[in-house]
């Protein structure tokens, strides 16, 4: 978790150092012995166990190298025992130097032409910023596009900050409206898999056409062809188009239909969304309760976030202003990665940006999957603050009144639904392991009063457990979040 | 974890079913798309995914099959959405039958004889009990073995209770000595592996002679050439052993040499480890605290255990009398199953034996890894006692005072060695998530008014955390735990 | 080839040794480096590379004893070129003694009672006779099973001489109608697989009883459930069954109806089947070909074949009569391992038993894979007669005079079916590479003089190539080989 | 064979469709039931086998895309049979485009002038022209460069022909030399691996600076550390470096110190070669042979080849003036793939170039891997020419009479070197099988009466086999072709 956060954040390389058995002890049951390179290889762009202690540098820079040349991954090398004992002298150990930044491609300056010129026939043009931009660390660039062309644009989870979420041009509040809509599309870094509805109508027109910008060949015309599909860095080929549009002087006019359209779609999302977020009366729904965090949290915090619905809503309503200030369980969608990812951000900030903050936002059953990581939060001092939108479960548990009488009226496991967990549960009391208090929250003001109060603590974690109505909804989805399997 | 400890305990198949995108997503990035099944084969006896609904009985009675024939172990079927949302005809389905009760092997007699011959000339011999006579329900036959023949006996972790160990004949107080000393030793369903320090001196004769019997033939003579090997059950062989000792009435008389000096040596250490137990001094140290619990406990409690010290100590002197009643983290050695094995034990005891508790006795750093399960333990109204030994760390951290000047004065992290963690963590404060309370003790009184409280509850878990000495050590001990490697 | 064979004929150990890179080239491109363990654990019950030199025997010792122990199968040792110059002190090399012939497994005696009562209430019992059988060097008790109790039987291919072909219980011309008979069937050491078409009806009775005798304990009911499963070896059982059914004095009567209907359908086909062998017109068909082979060659010889007609008409001609002495492609249905298995065979009778000959039955196709394999015979001067049935191509090519006006006519790949290959193809000019002369032969009379100056070759490989009428077929076979897919 | 050299070639896809067993089959023992996508993983940039006949277009799609874009490789379709047998409607086959031509990366510019600037303060540059030229079909601009600016190049194997063999500026004849002397080399689309010594002294000076183009990110700096690494197609960077190049007017003069030395050196070995290629005394030497055969063969011909000297002296007499026009064992150094990587080239021909001939030269010992092949070239009708260099073994057999007098004596295997193999194989042989004759050459004479005649076939294989002195070796070479392992 903490690795592969910090891979996330910061581009920085990412090894996994394993210890393994003493060699002699292979073959006879060895303690945990195991082929742990091999069963690494899956999950990594690189696993090796060094032949000797000498050859440590090669494999150690050739890890290095691997996690962030190219397209980013795990590394893992293997350390047995009888390596991490062994004498070697000093002049045998293999020399090596450290590897330069990972390089950057350029793109084809025919495509890049093209593109601009589809980008200006365009009727509704949309720009998609993926997690490759803010990978790829193409933040000026891609401003710099919206600024000077106004392009509509919409992030990805891991994309949001590239440009700030508070941008005018940011068209998340109409996201469905604007990808039905949008006839010529730029893909920035980002997969058309199932988070995109793999490219498809209902979700797209039939008709669309990508122009798709991303650093692995491998991707390009992925599940559907691209227009245009340029291998290249995010940042190089941005650089080059908005240069000749901006010579060209195209901009998408606010008074152009395609503009006006989405900011009357957005505005009526929002307009639900605020109404929702201003019913304030308890128990909580989601829009309330992400409202008047947002309204208080540091806009430069990092944002750790995990969960179904706190996951999915928390993304529309707390904002990104810098890139790489997002860390969520993204395109693997794996639950338990909240803590960890919390965890390595705030280990970054204390040396590098002892002001910053690190909220992590939990699904209580996502909180479920790695709680305990609050101990580890506790021994390094991390001043992260967790928050945990509570609704009884996956989706939504039962509500505490019903819950009750279940569990009082005998075999609770029959009854209750398989997504409703334990109700009311006060994850907050963890704290209390550590000699401090967390807090428990169901109204606004509880909130409001808690994070302050968390903001004011710099040596320690913190936690507010916010119960909110365990039928919460998210605002109603014109479609499924998958385009439905069709076999 | 639950399937883990099933299989452990009462050797019903373990079955892992996973979901899996749906198959026409795969290639375009469905969501978690994964090759589960590839996967999952190194840690697996059987892994497959049934090509379509109507043969999922075939890959389940497979899957079953598998798990219990043979050596025991883990199998893993695949359910793409594809596959879980298919409606096929009632007739179309493949019909199965449940698979028999998996097949009993039979010793070549004449090695059961030549096995009779050795131990009776033997001057000192040794039974060993490995987790395969438990998992081969072979304890009758065992039991009889000692009760006819006083064969002195040393059981494995996870084969205590095969024969009581409360029995007279139990060396484990002299564990070292019997190991070092025994010219033939009987080995049951137990490896030579690490646990055992390959079965080589120093902690064996050079020429000690093993009869070894194992349902697996590829065992047979592993790291050290057996004196005798049978591949066979364990109970049909030691059946057909003792039939032949008790006919000859061997039996290893109480005025023996070997008897008299095991005995000696145990009465010995048994005397130190009384004494450290009768040391209630607070700090406490783990002999006081593990005394004190085996006196309250049932004796047919089910006991799980994970960590260091905790595991190792907590062996010795937390008894079982009944096989398969204890769980720990054995040959692999892994922390963080405890709690999953506690889960699955209580769930069995629920329907199976409601009367029967579940002690779950865990290091503080072994119950960092999954402590979050406590909520699972909650939901599903499990009475476990989760009893922690805490000595701060692994291996034992810092004492408290030090710890609390460390903290205060800045840096944590730089001065604190990696195997301290925090320094008294309130884990009982848990409780009050879910409105109970917890028990935090740190004398012999606290610990006996806790555990009758504890064993009031029978809707909820309970837990109660022990802060001991964390310079509080082991016995001293001849041998490190390993064999040390000799490259 | 050289080694699957050594496994298969004498059950000895299968290691295969690999050269590796040198550990420090690995990373860095070393020459051909690859993961070979890793690459060959599919393949392999145990594949490891020694750690370093001293170490060598434990993983020698450890292949050798995996290999042979439980299922035989094959394991991989991998010498990196690092370890293969490497000088160590004597003293330090490992010590290892030789694992001593693999265990046997003895049966559940209340089973073989049940097995017993089974077998004597059939009205049509049947035993199958599978490669486990062979491997398990159970010969004398199954023959003694069939000389005393006179039950009809069929053999596996490569089960085939652990009863003689010739025995007049062998109801292989019968084996259709003997298979879907039968009401209980003793299987030995064979797999309910394709080649017995997973024991499903229409090609057994849908309420046939199994009784199941398997050395490995996953392998029992698998597909359809025995009535009776034994772990065991096929030895012990066998012989404890005889006991008791000669004690009852069970024997399957000459005039029983059950045999008097296998004899005539037996009787039947061997008449057809005779007829057709007797019909010497050419080209010449299989059967006539066979025969006249059978006929000639000595009693003893090892046949190994490959093909798809060749192999499966010549199993039911060119008989056995010793066990181990048939190697063909087997359950796996591999093409290529034909002459590969005949050198090993060879070079095993060039030490064990010279007055052996080993004959090599391939088909043309087949030949192709890997006929090149006639330079390492010549090599090492091995007396292999190589016959290859050649009609064109895969089950029948085209004939030769069509075979011509296509060639000649223009684009023959267009025109040609993919099963036809060359025409009238002279493999046996191969031998003239090493100033020799191979016998092509297209008339029973041709056959028989070859072999006969063949068999006075004893430092040389020998070929003869039969040309047969591309158009010959098998018998008309009641079922397809395989039943079919029913998804 | 005939995939990956049609992938080398010319750069076209490389899927490989298996088919496999019926899916109801599988856990049953269906006909070769094998996990055969998992197993082609470690081989294949894309495994998989299609859920159900409808999506087979979008993994062949992606099969074409992942095997051209990036760095090109193999993928694996599995088909079972259930699905080869599947019927479905027109419409709901998936519909897919064909993916465009793989896309093309451009370099950063600032690195391109560095480049520039780093050659043109060389006083020793080289060009190292690796395969991903001729990948990358970069051959104008590489040419380009050699033209314009006379930098002395060496190609890699299946690098030959990008720029002709035959250009002044070729110093392959000096490769030692200018591998050590060189101070600045540019490395296109070349791994510094074993083939070149890993970029390490004393074959490389140990501060000589590499400029590296490649497309594959991770290969840069892969070993050691390049002054430059440019991830980019070769022929962007090139046309970008030859421009400024162009511009400054740089020119490595033939009255240059450098080119002086490198062209004394060239000239020194080539008069080497020349007088021994001179030698035409019987039993022939390798020079003698491969210079007599340059002289005849057309020089636009496809070579291909494998072989130990064979492979290794070829290359340097045999002149590609075509890029992948030469196709070898290359960097893995796998023998037994020259037949097949002839008869791909021989099939592209017949459709694309009738007149060009593929000329196939084999080592002996090469030659027996895959000899059969024959048979496959002769089916198609491709009129390859086969030349086998004959020195009865690897690295050269005994010669043909002490060959015949060990035969003679007795036990062969035991006397006659492993490397050894029989002695004065008439391979040509062979090609009576289908009718034909060919050619047994001991003289020069021979070898060029034989070519000729060779050369007017062109509806079938041809082959001469050349007898060469069993103890000719290669020019002595300066340094083993590994670096040596140092651990």
């Amino acid at each position: 978790m903490l690795c592969c956060a910090s891979l996330r954040i910061f581009n920085e390389p990412l090894i996994v150092l394993g210890g393994s058995c003493a060699q002699d002890h292979e073959g006879v049951g060895g303690f945990q012995e195991w082929p742990q390179v091999e069963s690494s290889k899956p999950y990594c762009k690189y696993a090796a166990r060094p032949p000797c202690a000498a050859v440590i540098p090669l494999h150690v820079e050739k890890a290095v190298r691997l996690s962030t040349y190219g397209r980013p991954g795990a590394t893992y090398l293997d350390l047995p025992a009888t390596l991490l004992i062994q004498s070697i002298n000093k002049e045998n150990i293999y020399k090596v130097a450290s590897c330069p930044p990972p390089p950057l491609i350029f793109p084809d300056q025919r495509l890049v032409q093209q593109a601009a010129n589809l980008l200006m026939r365009a009727r509704k043009p949309l720009l998609i910023i993926g997690k490759g931009a803010a990978y790829g660390r193409a933040e000026n660039e891609v401003r710099n596009m919206v600024y000077l062309t106004g392009i509509p644009f919409l992030p990805m989870p891991m994309g949001k900050g590239v440009v700030p979420d508070t941008n005018e041009r940011c068209v998340s509040s109409a996201r469905t409206f604007a990808l039905q809509q949008s006839d010529v599309i730029l893909l920035l870094g980002a997969r058309l898999n199932w988070m995109l509805h793999f490219g498809k109508p209902p979700r797209f027109q039939p008709d669309v056409k990508m122009i798709q910008v991303d650093l692995c060949p491998e991707e390009l015309h992925n599940s559907v062809p691209s227009a245009i599909a340029i291998q290249s860095d995010i940042s190089t080929t941005v650089d080059s188009l908005v240069t000749i549009l901006k010579e060209r002087k195209w901009f998408v006019e606010e008074n152009s239909p395609w503009w006006k359209d989405l900011l009357a779609k957005s505005n009526k999302n929002r307009a639900i969304i605020q109404k929702m977020s201003m019913d304030v009366s308890v128990p909580l729904n989601y829009y309330a309760v992400f409202k008047h965090i947002q309204d208080i949290i540091p806009s430069d915090c990092i944002i750790c976030s995990e969960g179904a619905n706190t996951m999915d809503i928390g993304k529309t309503i707390l904002l990104n202003n810098q890139p790489r200030h997002r860390l969520d369980a993204a395109t693997f969608g794996t639950m338990g990665v909240g803590l960890g990812f919390a965890i390595a951000a705030a280990l970054y900030c204390k040396k590098n940006a002892p002001t910053k903050r690190v909220i992590c936002v939990e699904g209580d059953s996502a909180f479920g999957f790695s709680g305990m990581e609050i101990e580890t939060m506790f021994r390094y001092k991390l001043p992260i603050i967790v928050i945990i939108i509570n609704n009884n479960g996956i989706y939504g548990g039962l509500d505490n009144e019903t819950f009750r009488q279940i569990q009082a009226s005998g075999e609770p496991t029959q009854v209750i639904p398989p997504n409703s967990l334990t109700s009311e549960t006060h994850y907050e009391k963890m704290l209390e392991m550590f000699g401090r208090t967390g807090h428990f929250c169901t109204t606004v003001q509880d909130i409001q009063r808690a994070l302050r109060i968390c903001l004011q603590v710099n040596d320690s974690p913190s936690m507010i457990n916010i119960m909110i109505n365990p039928q919460a909804e998210r605002k109603q989805q014109k479609f499924d979040w998958l385009t439905e399997s069709k076999l």
